[in-house]
């Protein structure tokens, strides 16, 4: 037990210096710890080690100190048992699968409890009939897919984070990806869940059905509510039918990022329906291509990209070539291998290794994509600082990375990029989070977009049902 | 003003003697509601008959008594004052638009206050390139679905009401009907909604963009609520794009109703999307048959109606009709006419002339359907009471109908039935309503579905938001 011990220790100081910091009351002593270890044996995690691994997502955002323990949950009884303890001594908890979050919604609390779900992984029925699975939380998103791909269905939200994220924290920042422009957000997809409240009650939301208008959409609500809410423990989501035939993959080259915007606009209004479509700009591009040789064209200004499925993908993907010349267009290619898509996956490490670090998440109206290009691109002048755009281009929800240098006057000065990006978006009609949630980088950017009512109607139902406010407290509303 | 002055005193009359049945504290006294006319003017309803008109709905649920007055309000200002009003005094308050409910949520309260949206008729904006709709609540559905065909587009949603429903009611119920197997309910299409709180205050929710994670997903809490958080005054809905190519209906028919359910089941499964696919049971079409003879076949236990679109509307409507002679139809129809779809249009009218009166709303997982017709027809041979079912059966939501003659024991007796059928599709993974709502009429059943932990929840959030309980109290959760 020495190691157990040892991390006691520290959890134990790092808790009484960092009480202020969290603002949730009283500090765990160490009895209670005491009585949450007999509970979860080796479950409870208290090496300092540990303790660090568990304090970060991969977002910019930085713990303020150590947790004073980890609970790795092997069951929704864990999850109950935890956060009632947590909940009696006004403890603050945060909550994580993979930690591939890119709000800093998952980083630990300095004397705070982290609850990981990462154990939690089992496929409990794939419902073919009723295309539904069953699944815990920390099932990886990656694994349900191919589990489902196992009886010719597939899981449609496909965030970048898919091989590693899971379906719990996908839920949780109710997650995108490329395919949501055909298939909708994870929100979407969830049937159900098993919550446990802050107190450590454990409820199921929603129901088997295809419709259900018995008492309040509680699955919306926690769907999307960063772990302030409860803490999803298992979930029921909907599968979708592998669309038969052979997908096929397009490219267009533009000369003007407007007229990419323009043509994106004019894809989604008409008929021919692409399962992705996405936008790199020509910085992006070139980035993509030092990063990875792989002979791409050199656009002038952007490349759309992007995948048809079903029986008429060919012609689909004709239509949309079409549409793209139509609206300036110099280069249109359409393949039968997934190798036009490379691209745009290899644009986050791309982007990183070039010091194109600091990103946002906005999202406009379609109609407004040639006017947020032409923004953006104003902003980067003003600044006089390199800004690469991808974006899930379909849906109006964009990516501009703004580069910085590794220290904080960097950082500060690519959020000032950031932030006039997001009020642009905004003036457009956008939204400052499109997929990744608030967290707590994007935080003092809410006022911007709701208002004093709809925060006050927020905060009000966080704290009914969580009145202790022990909830990854402080982000998300 | 001497209808002004006698409306006045007959509801005050009532509100005295229904604060009881209320239970929602003082009644207005004479002075309170010259203040409320001051602010509203003739937009302010007093006389009996009025109040008597806008007491009910289409459910079987009965007033206990009149409402103090009605708001037939122009503006979301009206609403705001009349629930500021109601506010201070704890008056209990229903909201209404067409009065089209099946579950009693519009019913007034004796001594309440009614809010009617239905002057509310402006629709603001069709957004064609962001395929969005900005309506307020009073707008008739079946209006705002031609507005958008001028421009190529349609409102999915498409209850049976929707001639006469409004889009705020179906907002407030997230109102189903025949196209959601393809086209999901009303939740799938509400993308912001303007809601006025308990207090009066008045905000705003969700986005303009297809997607948003920003804060709780408060637009998915209020839609479905039934009045019970705040009142909808105004929307953004999407829309979607008139499919090309002429659509096809489809009808198959069965000796055996499980064989039929069956096959519902291997069509929702398969690669052939129908947009509308509905059960009729033998019982219903003699009766549909006998209230308007069209020379329907007259089906050994049920017919299978539908309806598919897009430039394979054919090819789809075959393919479909395949699955249902390889599940056992014995007969099966294509049509480039509507008039297939006719009797299924004509059901609920037909159902009623013929003293089929008490009907619910469940749903099943579409696996469970031959199971549940099965399980139907065992509860009526039991309770010697003739059944007949209607479903939309891709989607396993069915409104199975119970004869009943007109006095409160028959009623009576026929809820016993609907009991039954609810308590047989909750133990199939089902749901107690499936499109209607909750209301007053399934109240009862509300524990039967929902965990004690998923009722507190509910209860909570009302709570938080509607502090002094005026807003639609006692229903829907």
């Amino acid at each position: 037990m020495s190691a157990a011990g040892a991390g006691s220790a520290a959890g134990a100081g790092n808790a009484a210096g960092a009480a202020d910091a969290a603002g949730a009351g009283n500090a765990a002593d160490a009895t209670g710890l005491a009585e949450l270890r007999t509970a979860l044996g080796e479950r409870l995690l208290e090496d300092p080690a540990a303790l660090a691994a568990y304090s970060v997502d991969s977002s910019r955002a930085q713990p303020e100190g150590l947790p004073i323990a980890v609970v790795r949950a092997a069951s929704t009884d864990d999850v109950s048992k935890a956060l009632a303890w947590a909940d009696a001594r006004g403890i603050p908890v945060s909550v994580r699968g993979a930690g591939t979050g890119l709000s800093g919604g998952a980083v630990a609390y300095p004397g705070g409890l982290v609850i990981s779900l990462e154990a939690m992984t089992r496929i409990i029925r794939i419902d073919v009939d009723n295309r539904l699975a069953d699944v815990e939380a920390g099932v990886v998103t990656a694994e349900l897919d191919a589990a489902a791909r196992a009886h010719g269905l597939f899981f449609a939200p496909d965030p970048a984070s898919a091989a590693w994220s899971t379906i719990g924290g996908n839920i949780a920042t109710n997650a995108g990806g490329l395919r949501c422009v055909a298939h909708g957000v994870t929100a979407d997809v969830v049937a159900s869940l098993e919550v446990v409240l802050a107190d450590g009650r454990i409820m199921r939301t929603g129901a088997r059905t295809r419709k259900n208008t018995t008492g309040y959409d509680l699955t919306s609500l926690f769907t999307g509510s960063e772990g302030t809410l409860g803490v999803i423990t298992a979930a029921t989501v909907r599968l979708t039918p592998v669309p038969p035939g052979q997908p096929r993959t397009f490219r267009a080259s533009f000369d003007d990022i407007e007229a990419a915007g323009r043509a994106v606009t004019a894809i989604v209004a008409g008929p021919a329906r692409p399962e992705v479509l996405e936008l790199i700009d020509a910085r992006s591009v070139e980035i993509i291509e030092a990063f990875h040789p792989s002979g791409l064209p050199a656009p002038g200004a952007a490349m759309l990209v992007g995948q048809t499925v079903g029986l008429d993908a060919l012609a689909t993907a004709e239509a949309i070539a079409a549409v793209c010349r139509a609206h300036g267009a110099v280069e249109t290619e359409i393949s039968d291998s997934d190798s036009l898509l490379e691209a745009r996956r290899l644009a986050n490490p791309a982007l990183t290794a070039q010091g194109l670090r600091v990103s946002c998440d906005v999202g406009v109206p379609v109609a407004a994509l040639a006017a947020v290009f032409r923004g953006i691109g104003e902003i980067a002048e003003r600044h006089g600082r390199r800004v690469a755009v991808v974006a899930h281009a379909g849906d109006g929800n964009l990516h501009p990375t703004v580069e910085a240098g590794e220290t904080p006057e960097e950082y500060a000065a690519a959020e000032l990029v950031i932030d006039d990006i997001t009020r642009l978006a905004l003036s457009l009609g956008g939204t400052i989070s499109g997929e990744h949630g608030i967290g707590s980088v994007k935080r003092h950017e809410l006022p911007w977009q709701l208002d004093a009512m709809a925060l006050d109607a927020q905060r009000a139902i966080k704290a009914a049902l969580d009145p202790r406010g022990i909830l990854t407290p402080g982000r998300a509303i």
